[in-house]
């Protein structure tokens, strides 16, 4: 990684996303890091606007994060839900009263009239996050999840379903309405971005939404930064998440392979580098045939130190060959 | 109070109103009761619909209200309020966390598009709840207090401003389009409506913006039941809110008999019967000048024998007439 005031876009979903974002954000000089989340888990639950991954990213990103249970706050409480299921409420979507707060939060400044993106980026500075968090539009975008038995919203699907339905395909409803943020496309026009980082998040329902927002993915694969994208399947299964079990219902092989190919046949042209785990390293040859320069690291990310190291590595690739 | 399956509605605000409220629910029989809630103090904050009197009445007609600090629930802890508050957020309107569970429960099922009135009762039977509670309207209608100042929004002036500015007069922005809930009317249309009670609760916030909706205080004149008022000033003091120091302000006399001459000049014809307390005894007979009944009774309600002592009062008072 050449050359200070040099930023990084990162491509992010949940939890696995993070995880590298924030060995991005220790690795990278403070502000340097910019990360591109997905919204199409975003819903309306209770009033509120709940945006999952970008609150994953601001609890990971501000250490805050529960990660024993691998989603949320640490330390958190459950007075509020408690009170609503004696209530009769709507529990399935667990939610903590200091998670309470950033809904309650953002849900307050999103009425006034304050974009998600205004809204996130206040809330990251609040938490102390040195790194920007771009919602990836702000029209309202519906992950939806074709099942055999229908068409579930996504949080439906995944956490009041726990993934059980066998998915079919997926759409992303409202997309064809979205843009890109204004900032995100401000920063594609910038020379000062060094690299694009593919998260290892689940290719469907993570990344598939934020490069299928119209002109996204042909602005990132005209930007003259190289791509690198992590593979989120490891020795054929997602790390966390659905991503190896959709792969299967798909009939995609649920392999670093698999998602390759979903890459290559969607975005033709948008990857540069692919980045797969050693355990995959058999793989790399059959993944190369795609036109893509594979390299070959560690990236199971248990601790901070792996993720600092992965994202080491990954800065030094695109540095290497620069 | 002769003959059951007699019913009684009963006009409040908030805290006095729902002291009166319930007492009248323990001196009746289960189900008789019908109380016709303001909702001018409605309000959407952080992304929710509160409804500060219906919860008010709420928690205190099913014996979870906070006695000791006038408002909320007992027992109530604020974990959501601290995390809100280390984010920088708005915590004026202190929501404690069990208290949270209600609006949250309401604004999601307004916002699947129930009917505030279908939320309140569906909320009061969760509750244990017998008595009906019916929102004035289903219309936003917002109290706006006039200050010296400018306007402000009735929450702002009472919780933030702490009723501090003065006043020089009150308005209901969009109470013009506002109509009575279609129950209120079936139950006005009724014969078995055998009292019309309105609570010792503040005439300008509580109980003005009730009767303001066009055709309500017509409604309730021309019913047949007499209508029985509780002053909510004894002594030439508000036993609880602002009404003294408003009456003062608008150069009105702050005792009972100022809020009798209040009824008298606005709602001619309105008001049968005027319960004062027995320490304003002595203005008994300027407001039966008014042309009004006036009854003497203990008013104060400090413990639940003395709620029950004054529905029974005036529930005698009107089965004595009979």
């Amino acid at each position: 990684m050449s050359g200070k005031g040099k930023s990084v876009l990162a491509l992010s979903g949940g939890v696995g996303g993070a995880k590298l974002a924030l060995g991005l954000a220790d690795t990278l000089p403070p502000g340097q890091l910019h990360v591109l989340a997905n919204t199409g888990d975003d819903f309306r639950h209770l009033g509120l606007h709940i945006s999952p991954d970008i609150d994953t990213l601001l609890y990971t990103l501000s250490g805050t994060s529960n990660e024993v249970q691998g989603w949320g706050l640490a330390d958190e409480t459950w007075h509020v839900m408690e009170a609503l299921e004696r209530l009769g409420g709507d529990v399935w979507f667990r939610l903590g009263d200091r998670d309470l707060a950033t809904h309650l939060w953002r849900t307050g400044r999103l009425d006034r009239g304050e974009s998600l993106l205004q809204v996130t980026q206040a809330l990251a500075r609040q938490l102390g996050i040195a790194s920007r968090i771009h919602p990836m539009c702000e029209e309202s975008v519906q992950t939806t999840v074709h099942c055999a038995g229908g068409r579930l919203p996504f949080q439906h699907y995944f956490v009041k379903e726990q993934c059980a339905p066998a998915v079919t395909g997926f759409s992303f409803e409202g997309i064809a309405q979205a843009r890109p943020n204004d900032n995100i496309l401000a920063l594609l026009r910038e020379t000062t971005l060094a690299m694009i980082v593919v998260c290892p998040s689940n290719p469907f329902v993570s990344i598939d939404p934020i490069l299928q927002i119209p002109d996204m993915w042909a602005a990132l694969r005209d930007h003259p930064a190289p791509l690198v994208l992590v593979s989120p399947i490891v020795a054929g299964a997602a790390l966390k998440g659905p991503a190896a079990k959709m792969m299967a219902e798909l009939g995609v092989p649920a392999t670093a392979c698999g998602v390759a190919q979903h890459y290559c046949d969607r975005y033709p042209g948008l990857l540069d580098y692919f980045v797969i785990d050693e355990s995959d390293a058999t793989l790399a040859e059959d993944i190369a045939m795609l036109g893509v320069e594979v390299a070959i690291a560690p990236t199971v990310m248990k601790n901070r130190q792996d993720k600092q190291r992965l994202a080491r590595f990954i800065l030094d690739l695109v540095a290497g060959q620069g």
